[in-house]
């Protein structure tokens, strides 16, 4: 018997019909054509997608477990999203819930190589949380970004990010931030990261890695539903020692469950640390999801490092304790603009942040 | 004053909020901080989004109109998407509904560069609409999909495209597959034409396409939502000659109007044919999405060449008149897995299709 992957949709449904959705389902997600018009036994044994299980989960809907062939999906990320969900996404009484892979995938893939302990070494943040800020608006030149970074970096900060919406735009090119926060935070002689966000096709994406790892960068921010999940495995894949930091936008596919986006397959892709909208902010995740995310982020799982969960989204220093305490510290605080709303007093904001999260004790 | 894009939300709310949530939504998409935290009055002016209007649709929907500055853009395919769409895909209470360009924008991005004329010179369709059908299941050896492509090629059909499942998998790998199913189309001595599936990354997308070149192969299928925009981008900048058919697979991405997404912003980034699930097939998309959809892929638009829709997705023989007399003959009828139900008699079951076509007289 061929090894299978597992995928689980949530599926709203009556319960005359969910035995058929779900068949459907299976189908849909293997071989897409009616099954009577297949001959050979051994596509219907190997390749056809089997319903597993059907739980009713109250209200409508039902938790199918369909097992895909690992065979279809190879080894390649894009292709695993396109079997565990592809045609499916367009149904809209479906979510896809979770993706239970066997080890033999998930070594293939790799997950974070770096993860928690490889990114607390780095920066030296031991026994406590990280931080994290970025640099914004969107806009202004790269030397007005570079002093804001300098900023951060003095004020103690273990990571500065570019905002994700900074690109390659005319008003901020690329190589020139790059070089400019580079320094910027080398200045400031501590263990402050610099973390450029990487933009457009996979030539491009390398050409700026190979250009921040000129400037002796070693962690780079990635948006996996922009680059393509395939190119993102190989950015991970040929810069072993450059750290990533994935970027929810474009997360939204409202069909799958966040936990198992953010927390899992980003990090099965390799992010060593995973950005995603903390409860109570600019954003709408419940904190059951958030604790969920984190726990699939940082959980024991097929024997990949655990990534970094980072609550971001409208933080703000008053929060920093609530937060430590309901993520403990394997996780890294991210608090952008209500630190940059402090203007000419920046450095010593992010000091007064990088000592609440230093001297938290944790409930 | 900055020349604008305009982003179009459809925002679930209340009369009282509104407001304040569309200013949020522009401040997102913009510069994603505090706007008091801003004082160079440039980036106010000119970079911050701006709500333009905000009209109550009734049933508390609001369409939100936002001008978003086209420098933000540049010409990266994904960082429009990141830009008109990015974080504000996190929340659940907005759809995003359209996207209006200017043409200098349309002219960077390029559109169709072969369009619906160019596909008709292809394949000699003339005053008619375009036939196509797939090859699978999954699981089958090239030598197996090779003989259908034959039957499809010897039943007079125009396309004749990979299931968007077969990618590079150890049982049928794209280079041995498009060699022996170019030859069957080849031998075939008609017009059809094989499309062979891309995936992976942008390195062997970009190999898949030189070798099918190398078998005279002029029209490939790709996945934008798993390639990444920018890829496909580079791809049809890349390869003037090749045309190319894109697969809605991912395009689930609930919070995207279909029409836009796939009528509109595909054709934005250069497919020549856009398939989409049909009406009253396997998926649920109303007659009235399917409508808009194909609408936005042929109307006049900013200088583009038009698109030719493919409605898909579980359709049969007997729809084929209905179906021309919805959609007129500049379009593209695809029907896989029900002509492969008839096994031994594909042949003529593809030229029953092909005649019903050549043959129908628009209503």
């Amino acid at each position: 018997m061929a090894p299978r992957l597992i995928a689980v949709y949530r599926v709203r449904s009556d319960a005359a019909s969910i035995e058929a959705r779900a068949e459907a389902i299976a189908v849909e997600q293997s071989v897409e054509m009616p099954v009577s018009a297949i001959a050979d036994p051994e596509i219907l044994a190997d390749i056809v997608g089997r319903v597993e299980a059907i739980e009713d989960r109250g209200d409508g809907l039902f938790d199918v477990r369909v097992g895909l062939a690992l065979a279809t999906v190879g080894t390649d990320a894009a292709q695993l999203l396109n079997m565990v969900f592809g045609n499916t996404s367009l149904h809209a009484d479906v979510v896809l819930q979770d993706v239970e892979i066997p080890a033999e995938l998930a070594a293939a893939f790799g997950g974070p190589r770096h993860g928690i302990d490889g990114l607390r070494r780095r920066v030296g943040a031991v026994g406590r949380a990280f931080t994290c800020s970025a640099i914004k608006p969107q806009g202004v030149p790269p030397a007005r970004l570079a002093e804001l970074a300098a900023q951060f970096a003095q004020g103690g900060i273990d990571f500065v990010k570019d905002d994700h919406g900074l690109a390659d735009q005319a008003y901020s090119p690329f190589a020139e931030r790059v070089a400019v926060c580079a320094e910027a935070v080398r200045r400031a002689a501590g263990a402050t990261r610099y973390v450029p966000s990487l933009s457009g096709d996979l030539d491009r994406m390398r050409r700026q890695v190979e250009t921040a790892r000129a400037y002796g960068i070693d962690t780079v921010l990635i948006a996996p539903m922009l680059a393509g999940w395939a190119n993102f495995q190989t950015l991970v894949r040929t810069y072993p020692d450059i750290a990533f930091f994935a970027h929810p936008t474009m997360g939204g596919a409202a069909r799958i469950a966040p936990d198992l986006l953010m927390g899992k397959l980003f990090r099965l892709l390799g992010a060593d640390a995973v950005i995603f909208p903390n409860h109570g902010g600019r954003f709408g995740y419940t904190p059951e999801t958030c604790r969920a995310l984190a726990e699939q982020a940082r959980a024991e799982w097929v024997g990949l490092r655990p990534s970094v969960p980072v609550p971001a989204g409208g933080m703000t220093l008053d929060r920093v304790p609530e937060m430590l305490d309901f993520y403990g510290p394997d996780a890294m605080l991210l608090i952008g603009g209500s630190l940059l709303a402090a203007r000419e007093r920046l450095t010593e904001e992010t000091a007064a942040f990088t000592r609440a999260v230093a001297r938290h004790s944790y409930r």
